[in-house]
């Protein structure tokens, strides 16, 4: 067979010379969630959890902690609030670190529990760029109460080169411990994202780590997530099946056959995800056109994910939609000649 | 907004310096059909024609030419022949151009019929390597019939490095106008791409276009495409809303967005793209995790194919009955410590 001859050193590609050992996430249940309200079945976390525990991922993000009263009970799942006694249901101690995500406005220090009387080790708080301020100092406090902490700056696409050289400089002065770029929108093309990385990377202390959450508007999720790794990050996230809102995330069993690390195994999540085949037929995740058109334009994709409700979503009235007030010559084509 | 801030000198872009006309080939009629056995309606293929034309698509792959009673005819539908009739009955004189693709050995260069006689001016011939010299003298004879030639080397991932310079060799020697580097099996990661994409380059004579044939299994047909206009292809492949066997191809709707050239308008191809979506609900192609398995083991995709007609593929016992002959470590793990 010809595919080893192949590998050779060129961009985007697993080199021996910079190879180091990206750490996995995987954020199942927390960015999953999103498609189903964190209403999962218990045994299915359960299996979850043992399946990469044994898949030998390294961190498993496994929902949000919410401040009481922000949502009503009835209508989220328990997997939105990850209280002690449910988490214990259907995890244990193990190698692989548990996370929590934290929604800025939708959490507050007072809420934190000592990590030391968890199982959660990890608090990764998901903010806006002009958020930052706020949430560093969520972060200092979550920090002090035992926690790694990481931070999510949401939709860096939406920002301008100053708001991210400014939300750069603050988590650089910051305790802050690692740093994701986030592709909200799925929005990014590969080389975009490779410079996102290298800039991240640059800025950021040398301690300070740094990763990627990527989606799957444009069916870059995967290769974009090739490129991060090529790129130097040190941890990047997944989801098994790529179950995520809209058209979901980078799917877990692509980026470990690719790691082909012997930190890990593939056969465990194969093991699993029969289950989540089953659970994307009533939800619907993946690549559509509506997402890839919000994707392109930049956008976020709620107003592609209402439109995929619908019984045929429209493409072409969906993007003009979306386009009337852009001045683009390609939105105001004269008709071609034949 | 912030995304073109981000459009830096770097691997994977388009890059002002290196900006050529990359063609577009749709075979969505001639690929997709391998979903249906091309058994389109014919309302169907003639507004893709229509759609293509008014997308600026540059050449549109409407089917194979078969030589007769290599199919009985109630099994295939017309597009698997595409007689003159046939043809005309969903399509006209443009400046799009109009090819067919032939299969070695399905096809004998007896049934030729001139060019100038047909709206064809295009033959593509796909063949593995082994078969080069007979493929390539049906493609002479081809061109003595008035026609453009492409040669498609099938699943050049399963080549060794000698049978791929022995076929290169022997087009570089040929009168074969172009020649596209084909991923059969989706098995490809874009380093891997780029590789071969500059090797056919290095190698081909400067009169002689590069192109790619994508396959998705891993979710990357789309950045591999990038990949390989980044490193210089002059005409790549796409179908309408990805549509092809199993995982499919690169999406034409990601592709006309992504190339932003104002040569081509991607509403035509959202407006025809609701019909596409009402036939996936059929034929289901897309993304699976046994394609990406057969796409990771480099393997022909029709295991796959066939698991996915259960009703549940059973991923993990798929994945056990195609490695269980390979000697690989990760295949033969001890179970890891919790």
């Amino acid at each position: 067979m010809g595919l080893d001859y192949r590998v050779r050193c060129c961009p985007d590609g697993l080199m021996t010379d910079r190879r180091h050992n990206v750490e996995v996430l995987d954020c199942t249940i927390r960015d999953g969630g999103c498609c189903n309200n964190w209403q999962f079945d218990a045994d299915l976390v359960r299996r979850t959890f043992e399946s990469l525990v044994a898949a030998g991922v390294d961190i498993m993000e496994i929902g949000y902690q919410t401040s009481p009263g922000v949502y009503d009970e009835g209508s989220v799942g328990p997997w939105r609030h990850c209280r002690e006694d449910d988490l214990r249901r259907v995890a244990r101690d193990s190698r692989m670190k548990l996370a929590c995500m934290l929604d800025m406005g939708r959490f507050e220090s007072v809420d934190l529990r000592p990590a030391d009387d968890s199982l959660i080790s990890v608090l990764r708080l998901a903010t806006y760029a002009r958020d930052i301020g706020g949430a560093i100092d969520i972060l200092h406090a979550a920090k002090e109460s035992g926690y790694e902490v990481y931070c999510n700056v949401m939709a860096v696409t939406a920002c301008t080169p100053q708001e991210v050289d400014t939300f750069l400089e603050k988590l650089r002065r910051s305790e802050v411990d690692n740093i994701a770029v986030v592709d909200s929108f799925g929005a990014m093309y590969p080389h975009q994202l490779r410079y996102l990385v290298r800039k991240y990377k640059n800025w950021l202390r040398p301690d300070q780590r740094v990763g990627v959450h990527l989606h799957n508007n444009q069916q870059t999720a995967f290769a974009n997530t090739i490129v991060a790794v090529d790129e130097g990050a040190d941890f990047v996230d997944a989801t098994v099946f790529g179950m995520g809102r809209g058209a979901g995330n980078c799917p877990l069993e692509l980026l470990l056959m690719y790691l082909d690390d012997p930190r890990h195994d593939v056969r465990p999540i194969l093991d699993l995800i029969d289950d989540y085949m089953a659970l994307r037929r009533d939800l619907n995740w993946g690549y559509n056109v509506p997402y890839a058109t919000t994707g392109w334009l930049n956008e976020h994709p709620s107003a592609a994910i209402a439109r995929m409700r619908a019984d045929s979503p429209e493409c072409l009235a969906f993007y003009d939609e979306l386009t009337q007030d852009r001045p683009s010559p390609r939105h105001h084509r004269a008709e071609r000649e034949p």
